[in-house]
């Protein structure tokens, strides 16, 4: 495969705007190969209609179909082999062992996808058989299914050049749900995203999927909010940063037809230490908490920003066994300038508030847009007085809140906004104090976990990776593991339809062999 | 019980304001018995205080105690007697067998939910276990499930007093899911939700559910705008006009924290007839047709407005049994002097577009704010041109597009708003010409009928009372039926949690025997 800069209109390559950029190595700020175009209305207006034309035709395949369709990508991406590796290694400076392990997971979510699809029982069939003789009226026949909502697009997200961009999570639950994909690549591995869109259109040739049924687009912001506001665009995938993550819900929301934004944006991840658990195991815990903050450099959106732990004579082992491992993680190359520039200003200002309790002993160095992981510590009452310490420093920066009690750890979590993630370290000393803590960590986050920390999203029937507002834009989803595709369907009611014009998953005889409710009861069963 | 006119602030009755206002009785516009305080700033205040400390209770609760909430209010509000009956007929103009049939409704919708609590398995329970070798990472152990998502406000229609008011399938749904409720009475029926408010709290009480798990408020729009923007507020459940819908949703996106609003909002229920079906049953199907236009005085959201036939030998003989139909049927009272009005005025402005084809012979008693039933026709190409025929006359007309061949009728659907319902009447005769229209149908609308005619919204696990915008704001939900709880939860994920500090839906020993997703097979097992 070679990266050519263009557009996919569906199968076709297109570069008809004159204005183009570069991806740039961030280690070296070197421009990589390859200029990428971006898309002009006319090529826009044709996505779309391809995109909308693309639905009727796709929505019609079957579960097998799209899971043949889905295994196929899988395949196609490891053809592309080390060259789409070090593509992305080059665009996001992340290293190729993580690169490998990403594509794995890409890849598993496809596979995943595919034997949901093939299991069937997703699409949630209800089976109300009629009661012809029921008075006072008659009860008709009335089944139920999930059925694709149209084209999605897709924003990929920086920090994930393969398990959240052209063929991550989000382009694979919705073309598992029977929504064509229009994928907006991230300007930092624009390279990374056309060798995998180039992977999907080659996969959805050989598999006889319709043209249109994924699209690539380079864009300016102007140019993503006018997809966005397409009305052949009938719900929306994002990871990114709140700002973005916002214009498009406004502008998703604000339209005509106002269509479903889920937008994963930003979340600081609180972990609360208890006393119990840090006296029992002080060093071990900071071992974990300076691991998982500087893991990926800190670009993790699950990555623990803020900790909550009280202030006793543990404390002093706790930051010291803490330092102790910061100093040694040595600083690494984060994914763009930008992104670098933005958290060293974030580490300045949490230094004129917070104290500065943990850093990297070793140097930056600066040519290679490099972060250095920092800890900082902050008492209670003045974390409570300052809303700007609650917000999100993405990279490998973490801020402690010291809390004279319990009760001052719950005051701090209640005025918190909406996570993705919430953590608590306890044990048995702690058991008294549990419950209050428990209970606000539900109200606040999709995951709560119990030890352990957030960064390492299992992709699994159970994960939620989702939660209130700002975590996301819609907290009764999950961007991750199988129920991701309840994003991107409604449900649709037959009634006294006859058989042969029902869908399989409706038809008495059951021809999905799904788990179906039939009259009130789970069931595999012939109506 | 006695009428009091006060707000509810959770148990407590409030009348601080100085604002009131009447019920009128729609057929005679006399004043009933009653004076209703508008709400003021000071009990909108405590009441979004009241409900979020009654979440934090509420939301505690086994599914057993609110099955148990649900059954006893059922009962209050079957032993409030013939009183509610009397004061909802005189309020909302409707007769009462009508009305009684109605209560049935709604005490069955609450019993259904009660039983949805104690089955259990709505919680969609998800396990996936531990494999701490794993290799390169062990997998840590999720379990996920629904959980409520707090305080709900639900707007109480004016067509259904007690199915879609005070206690019905938006608060049976809310209070079912675990979310308290925030009840805006409506206008046109206050003495009604107040008396049924009553029987709620009642039941409340007599089941220790927390204070503020309900209230009722009667206010002007600028109160109720402001109830949705309170922080307290996390979803909103309402039924009634497009323009009230969309304020609501307006506010609701826009707010600091976005809140899903499942606005049912306004359709008008295409009805496509095929020429074969016609030809067989021309008659049969035109008094099929008049009886549906005009149940409820044609005040229900699932009333067919539209038509589409094509104009061939069989449509003079249609249209003559459609007129012997409707001339026959009496003019009756709407729910109030304002929606005749507006309905005189549709009809007046569809006078001057269509053909007159059927009304009433009888004459409406102007005296008691009577609709006279009015089918018209149109040319499929006048209708074309004219965007205002293809909305809502909410009230007892229809019209009929007479089209040239079965493409045209595609043609016309295509342009077609999102719908509640879509029907087709079709036989053998015009099998081959279905596929597109039913692919059509299934594309705009969420219940599609085969045959019959979709008012009659029978509750059940299969029902679908929704649709693509704007005959909702929200596609993916469903107002009616089992699956209207699943509007106000979303889900949350425990990793790594010890047994004892699980849900019961989620412990290893499933000791509420609910069916599970466990390790991807589906199971009641234990773990």
């Amino acid at each position: 495969m070679q990266i050519t800069g263009k557009n996919y209109i569906g199968n076709t390559p297109s570069a008809l705007g004159t204005a183009t950029f570069n991806a740039l190595n961030p280690a070296t700020q070197e421009a990589l190969p390859g200029q990428f175009y971006l898309l002009t209305e006319d090529e826009a207006a044709a996505i779309t209609k391809k995109a909308a034309a693309a639905f009727k035709i796709y929505n019609q395949k079957s579960a097998e179909e799209k899971a043949v369709f889905l295994d196929a990508i899988a395949d196609e991406i490891m053809a592309l082999g080390d060259e789409l590796l070090r593509r992305a290694a080059a665009e996001s400076g992340l290293p190729l062992a993580r690169l490998t392990g990403e594509r794995g997971r890409t890849i598993g979510q496809l596979k995943m996808f595919a034997a949901l699809l093939r299991e069937g029982a997703w699409v949630d069939a209800r089976i109300d058989t009629a009661i012809p003789d029921r008075q006072p009226l008659p009860k008709p026949d009335l089944r139920s299914m999930l059925i694709p909502l149209g084209a999605v697009m897709v924003f990929g997200a920086s920090n994930f050049p393969f398990a959240y961009s052209a063929a991550g999570g989000d382009t694979a639950s919705a073309l598992a749900a029977g929504c064509p994909v229009i994928l907006k690549a991230h300007p930092l591995h624009p390279g990374t995203d056309e060798l995998v869109a180039q992977a999907i259109i080659s996969a959805a040739k050989k598999t006889n999927m319709p043209d249109g049924v994924f699209s690539l687009v380079f864009t300016d912001e102007a140019m993503a909010i006018r997809l966005v506001k397409d009305d052949a665009v009938k719900a929306i995938g994002f990871t990114g940063s709140r700002k973005g993550g916002m214009a498009i819900f406004n502008a998703a929301v604000n339209r005509e037809e106002p269509i479903p934004v889920y937008a994963e944006m930003s979340a600081v991840n609180p972990v609360i230490l208890m006393p119990g658990a840090v006296a029992a195991n002080a060093s071990g815990i900071a071992q974990g908490y300076a691991t998982s903050v500087t893991m990926g450099v800190g670009q993790f959106c699950t990555n623990p920003g803020l900790v909550f732990m009280v202030d006793d004579d543990n404390t002093k082992l706790f930051l010291r066994s803490l330092a102790d491992s910061v100093e040694k993680i040595a600083p690494a190359t984060m994914l763009s300038k930008s992104i670098c520039t933005a958290y060293g200003a974030g580490v300045e200002k949490l230094k004129t508030i917070a104290t500065l309790s943990a850093e990297s002993a070793l140097p930056a160095d600066d040519n290679k847009t490099e972060a250095v992981p920092h800890i900082f510590t902050v008492a209670q009452k003045d974390f409570m007085l300052n809303k700007n310490l609650s917000h999100e420093v993405f990279g490998p920066a973490s801020l402690i809140v010291l809390c004279k009690t319990v009760d001052e750890i719950c005051e701090a979590l209640k005025d918190l906004e909406g996570q993705l993630t919430a953590t608590i370290h306890a044990n048995a000393a702690d058991e008294k104090y549990l419950s209050p803590v428990i209970a606000l960590m539900k109200a606040k986050a999709g995951r709560i976990l119990f030890g352990g920390f957030p960064t390492g999203v299992e992709v699994c029937d159970a994960m939620v990776h989702g939660g209130p507002f700002p975590a996301t834009t819609d907290a009764r989803s999950t961007s991750v593991g199988s129920a991701a595709i309840l994003r991107f369907v409604r449900p649709v009611a037959y009634q006294n339809f006859p058989q042969h014009l029902l869908p399989d998953a409706l038809k008495d005889n059951n021809p999905l062999n799904i788990l179906r409710i039939v009259n009130g009861q789970k069931s595999k069963a012939a109506v």
